[in-house]
């Protein structure tokens, strides 16, 4: 499979959910200027973004929004679900055990860990919570490759060095810390202050603070 | 202010985060080389993001540490906490509103919203949720600029739409859609399932679904 652009990535999404609310109000096809406007994105690059999925538009009729949207779930693997474990209950994990759209999303998270004793056996939205200390033998025994990491950031990293010793392979990361692993495994960071780095920046900019 | 581009602002938190981790060790001088070899980066890409801030470093010596975080922060307009209202208190909007580091980060929500008359006059970490009918007259008379999107994705753009109206400047986005709003209006988008998009993307390449 050849490598697609992050930012390319990152923008996938984005038309997979418009293009299934059009699918909804019994659209059939679309074109990328369409898409575009919709967006506040240029049409040539949304033409360029969705020709990673090999999906090409027809002249004067545009892409067939069915396959376009088969074509992009394709693309993004989430016709492909992950079982994942999520370590760590806190606020933060809670929320995301609470997200019913990640099965969507090709992640089906079907257990949590904590290390608070009043916790463990307990369930949110259905999903249990184990002690940190079964990690390793359900890792093993459910041949688990993906772990959601919501714990603190003084704790991160050695119960991600932990996880990688127990065969995780991809880590999504919410802990506000720079994770040291392998490079063969996969980390993609998740952290808000990120998103909202860019946001107080902007603020700072419009001189709105 | 010169923009900066976008993946050189989302790093410098990363920096930050780092730099405060080596404070609390008493460390007072860092090269960008010290700093890369840390992140996973390439020193000349640290150098030119450290060179935002205008901190310049001392050859074979390098940056004053304290001096940078403060600069730092001044580029990310951290310094300078801007006060913020969140829409929708489900399970995300709690565990957002339970996250106390938004305050380091220059943002302080002082208030919650929600149409769910059971949760209206309880409180989350301290902050009370009010009914959305509120909105319009506290927005206005506390001057709040920045909204907190965290409502479900259809009722998502209307309220943007109303917020606009009220006089929000900037919304943080985490609905799930494209918001449509003014050219003069900041959106930051911080949907989880662009982040996700990356992740599953790696796992279907790695073989690992």
């Amino acid at each position: 499979m050849k490598a697609i652009p992050e930012p390319t990535l990152r923008r996938l999404p984005k038309y997979l959910h418009l293009l299934m609310e059009w699918r909804n109000n019994n659209i059939n096809y679309v074109s990328s200027q369409a898409i575009a406007d919709e967006l506040g994105l240029d049409a040539i690059q949304v033409r360029k973004d969705l020709s990673v999925t090999g999906i090409v538009g027809k002249p004067k009729v545009g892409f067939d929004l069915r396959e376009l949207i088969r074509a992009l779930c394709s693309t993004l693997n989430w016709n492909n679900v992950s079982e994942a474990f999520i370590i760590g209950t806190g606020s933060l994990g809670s929320a995301l055990l609470g997200y019913k759209k990640f099965n969507d999303y090709g992640l089906n998270i079907i257990a949590a860990f904590d290390n608070d004793s009043e916790k463990l056996g307990t369930k949110v939205n259905g999903i249990e919570i184990f002690p940190i200390e079964k990690l390793e033998i359900m890792i093993t025994q459910l041949k688990i490759n993906v772990a959601v990491l919501t714990v603190p950031g003084d704790v991160a990293q050695a119960l991600a060095e932990k996880l990688v010793s127990y065969g995780i392979k991809a880590i999504w990361n919410f802990a506000p810390i720079h994770l040291k692993v392998p490079d063969s495994v996969i980390v993609e960071n998740a952290q808000l202050s990120h998103s909202l780095a860019i946001l107080t920046h902007r603020l700072s900019k419009a001189n709105l603070t």
